[in-house]
């Protein structure tokens, strides 16, 4: 375990915790919250390297340490969170990668996962399929991640939410897309309205704001179970370089958290961050979104504990 | 021509996909619109580089090729589109540089300009000057570029507008500039000023917002034909830190496109994006920038057809 | 002294003038206003590398020689200015380099200090206790930077103002925060507002936009004198990438620029730049976003002469 | 078709010629020597992006247009060649992907790859088997390649030649790797020994030099046909930066060269150069060293003409 | 604890390895080789940073966990190896730090430290001095680091073996510099000289190669005691981009690795690898590189017992 | 002038010192060794940038400044340098900045120029004609130089020697060319060959070693006047990525020093270091190179007074 020898906790310097998430210390897939890696990239349709996004979100998150929530006065290291380290995966084989995910999620009682590319997503909710039938998504990205298929594959990044939906593992019509920007089929864009699924287009947002944001989202997911889902590429590429399929015109960071510190009273069963490409990013900035992301999450379920 | 040796187009991969723009096949200066690279670097008065823009930018053009607007709902590769390829330039000299220019634009008959520098614009307008007398200017840039000289030097791509309007290339009472916040000489402005035309300087833009703007903007340009001319560091360094000349305080990306979708009834003749220098840029996201510019320019062309 | 060996000034290219402040040929520290690099990062709690920050600033200051403040219409050139170089700091000991800061400080009319880390603020006002009483403070950052110690040391970035605020060196009702969003224990935020201090969140500055803040700001200010603390952090990492503590959520460059330039009025005494750490940066953004900030605050004592 | 549209071929600028693997403007699978790009990164264990290295060696490739080889005085733009464009992958598939390989690369007289991971030599060896039995190989690399799996998996790119043997398609007693350096499990560097396979250790390497390499390769591969496969790791890191699994202690890029230029009298049937992963490199050196490998190789042939 | 939750070690892909020395999952003091981090930059003259080595030379050892050494045949996964994780030490005050340092190391077996600047080799000394008296040293730099100050104070990265010689830690005549080539007052060089320390300078080590230096190194060190110090700057800034202070002329990795691979009969009793800064880093080459030579050292190690 | 305001000069910390060659503080054009910057790019073929050079060159070389010459043991900062700043250039006009150059180097004893581009060489060639009738050439460089034009323009950094040689400015007999490698065409070797030049190709110095190029060089040259002109580009591009036309395959930086180093008795009359291209660099090692290379030269000249 890296980590100073000898000292105080609060001795600790930033670049000297542990790099696990948030510097936990615990590591039982047992714990109430577990954090775990998923390094796939294998459904990426074009920059690779989301591989590398857990290591780097971990190693970012250690920023956040050393204090409470601004806002809601949690402090997340206070919480029963474990990191369970990474999920093993299947070179070069999405699909058999897939069915590992699946199979390592089940048992985990609240999984916040660190991909990988957002093709992690699909196993995680057939997991939680088990436990919770069709949750609500709040699914933050600049793409709806509905078409059909990839390069002519039916698996990949950008059909996550087709099969999803196809496979009953989410109620489209508590489904609420936030960001949305990039070209798209038409058809498939049609396809996903026809669905019941609830767009917020990037300009959208602009043009109305985070609280109008916020308030949308809590009549479409309602009382029940919620999945949150933050694809990073959500952010413009200014606040996140390091992904896979930028598109510009996207979110500034403070318009994501301003939306999710407005839904502590949401019933939320599991989360994602993905996408976090670290190859791509500079001075780590898209990494610490990442892992801020995480944390607000994590401090919005410890207001409800 | 790169690009997969077998199968459908739908199972190329974007990284597949021949570097021309949006991966046309068709180069025919006959095509209704053409768009054609200018890698001119030599009236820049900071940092160089401007020379690799298009090649940068045709690349991340990419990116965009799988669907349509997603609010035009336009598919700008079933438009009649052809990538021209690249203007042939004369080595360290501008002012052969720029006769060149003009005389490779003659005979298009709409040309979209991926640039290179600011000083490729004035070229540009004396061949649009062979069709349309003095057309109205839209011009996103953190610079006025009406400086008489650059560092003593007649031409530059400080100065662009300077000789624009002083060649009566342009309406200046129908010309508005957006974006701008650089510093700059009190009587370099005041003759801008005095010709009639109207600056929107980024900090207004932030406080009026993209809807207002781009009212004014209809207002000032009117119903004759217009020219659009995007220096991409009309974008703050944030979202376009590859440019030779940045300033900070600039324009959001979305701020721009927001204008941009709201013009969708000007009676536009040509248009340039200029100043990427990919060399200073990062994840290639000012590349993609000034590729998104373009083809929201191309899909309000396609609306129109 | 580097620069054009022949010619008129307006002949000197950007990068060819010489590397002081905005290119200043003058060098005592009898000037009206001294602009001085402390080019200090043994106060860094987690990326050091701030001890480039004086000569990015000073390079990337060169892009705003050419011409006048585009609202306020002054010419810094012209100003009594001159850049008296980099201070001199004791290798690997933080105290006896803030003595030698202080020492140094002392004497000088009008201080523009370029950091650094924040570290080099207390010494600063030690030196400034000795000409003006407990002034006022605005204090741009995106931590309070009021905690105790610094993982168990006394001195260091994060307590700058715990311990001005102990040594009565500012009056802690009339310091204003801005941009504040760090994780913080909530003792230190408590200690914070019971001086009396006022925090304005980020989020709380998104929400309320600049206009509001500069009012306030003025309140609490009031007519006595102001010290200027901008800690380059303020901004969100996509404007500032270069520092070493970034947090996500921040300030828009815009946004800072929208607030000084509603200041002119105010009785400033002296002013700082801090946490430009170009290991980080992308571009010189981030030294451009410094060196702009003590470029507009240069600009509003060039309004009061 | 990118590239200057007016103007003789001796007035384009590097940066303008259209980015085909020298610049090719012919595309026909028919040429007696064909380059390929396979953009495939699936097999990868460490670092992924090798997808763009096909196009950062075909852009790289143009410095080498402007004249003769400087020692074979062959000038490869006059050649028979064409750059067929990217084989067709399929996403998350790296079974499928070989299979789609090895079928494109049928039919091909003399294929020139650009990759890609070094698991696109597997299929490529299986296409060639279909015309020549068994060749020689010629294996520049820091790692020997014939592990059995790939963290568990039959196929990636660290047990390409464990196949290439198994499946008999290369005559292993004819197989020289030069360069190798990586942690081996004894068992794996046995194996290819008992199968006749000559190792020359970098180390080994350094102390002979390229003589004496050059004249030992002679020997063992003999006057039967040869398949060259370049991993772009065989160079010291130095000096490719840009690759997915590095290892200190390798080659200098000239070393490499004086070993390929004293092979002239070789009966090459087909090359590859693998592992070049743009996102990692540093001003495009390891794309540039990729596509002079590819330059010396073509070369050769060309003095076979 | 990082790393796969299910699925045997071998089916670990690198990335997913806990980032500890060698993914080393024990972290006990008392076993018989301790790998410490101390990320100390607090004595660097020029470039900072090096605090950030620790965790970086860990996560680049992973790419050298799956094997043996390639030639001693050692595989240090099955040595009793311990990470200990990272010193504590005391922010902005090197003199209290070194304090830290020594009290840390005590009471450790055999520990291999990972720097940090050159500046924890002085405190490391003073605590093996408490277990061996004045061994000899085996100094790889491109600095002879015997400066009487650093700026004027008495500690520093350039100093430390002048500290150690007047301390009396080593025996200067049994001390090698090796690749030494910095600018150098003449009178420091002298004075080294005059203590009985043998340089090789890089020029020299150029001209007579590896195989000479390494039986030079044997002569001067004999049979006593040895301690081995590889400053990463030793290496060229070509192998070695990510430090602090780099000089051109340098030596190649696989020199530096020829020497070490000679020395299997030494007694060594402590190492350290000091002065990876990864902010100026690229692609991980440095860090890979210091590594590596832990790894050497470590497999040196294995040979012995 | 920037550096410490208090102090004595052994207490300025390296990145304090000012930014002008070795830190001078001389700036007349009567000292007896003149340093100035050319910051020209107008005439570069492919990426352009090196008007970044000189600075970059100043600030690296303060690394050299503490100290005396390893071997040499001269102390270039007690030598009559001056650094005399930037000449003054014609934005966009190559044939106009040559003239200008000519101009400014006139009347100059010994002129140290730091590029730029190679097209500097030219007019400084023609200036120094005018004291020195026809001067021996020692031409460290990737590409021989002697192209009749440059696509189709008589003037840029590939025909610098052939218009020196057509002009008579050289005597082409003592003319050496070292690490010549480029892709050249037959006709243009041919032709620097019937002139009398003799190259030595890089993989000829690779062969015979740096003494053996010595005494080559210093046969050539014999007793007159000789000038030294370093492309930054000789060095391979692992020691030097910053620059814009790299050819792989290239001398090492140790290489080059030891050549120089052996070449004290000639009468040198002038010297360029051109072809840094700082935003290609990584971690400065480029401009660190050619800092080096300056300072070698200046030792040179020590060395004879």
């Amino acid at each position: 375990m890296t980590g100073p020898t000898t000292g105080p906790t609060t001795a600790v310097a930033t670049y000297a915790i542990p790099p696990t998430f948030l510097g936990s210390r615990r590591s039982d897939r047992s714990a109430p919250i577990c954090i775990a890696g998923i390094p796939l990239d294998l459904g990426t349709t074009n920059r690779s390297g989301a591989r590398f996004g857990p290591g780097a979100i971990r190693r970012a998150s250690r920023m956040l340490v050393d204090g409470a929530h601004p806002q809601h006065w949690v402090d997340p290291t206070t919480l029963p969170l474990a990191d369970i380290g990474d999920f093993a995966l299947a070179l070069g084989d999405l699909a058999a990668s897939m069915a590992l995910i699946e199979q390592q999620a089940g048992g985990i009682e609240h999984l916040v996962a660190l991909g990988g590319d957002h093709s992690i997503t699909l196993p995680l909710l057939r997991a939680l399929a088990k436990r919770h039938s069709a949750p609500a998504l709040i699914h933050f990205d600049a793409h709806i991640d509905t078409w059909p298929d990839n390069f002519g594959q039916a698996y990949g990044h950008g059909s996550v939410f087709y099969h999803a939906i196809e496979e009953g593992l989410l109620d489209p019509r508590r489904m609420v897309q936030i960001g949305i920007r990039s070209p798209v089929p038409r058809e498939v864009y049609d396809w996903t309205l026809a669905r019941g699924v609830t767009p917020i287009t990037a300009q959208k947002f602009h043009e109305i704001g985070p609280a109008a944001v916020a308030q949308r989202i809590a009549e479409i997911v309602g009382d029940g179970p919620v999945y949150l889902s933050i694809d990073i590429d959500v952010l413009d590429p200014a606040f996140a370089p390091g992904t896979g399929t930028p598109e510009i015109g996207g979110l500034a960071s403070w318009q994501v958290q301003a939306v999710l510190r407005r839904l502590p009273g949401l019933r939320f069963v599991g989360m994602d961050v993905v996408e976090v490409a670290p190859a791509y990013d500079t001075a780590e900035i898209t990494a610490l979104a990442g892992a801020t992301m995480a944390w607000e999450y994590i401090c919005l379920l410890g207001l409800g504990r």
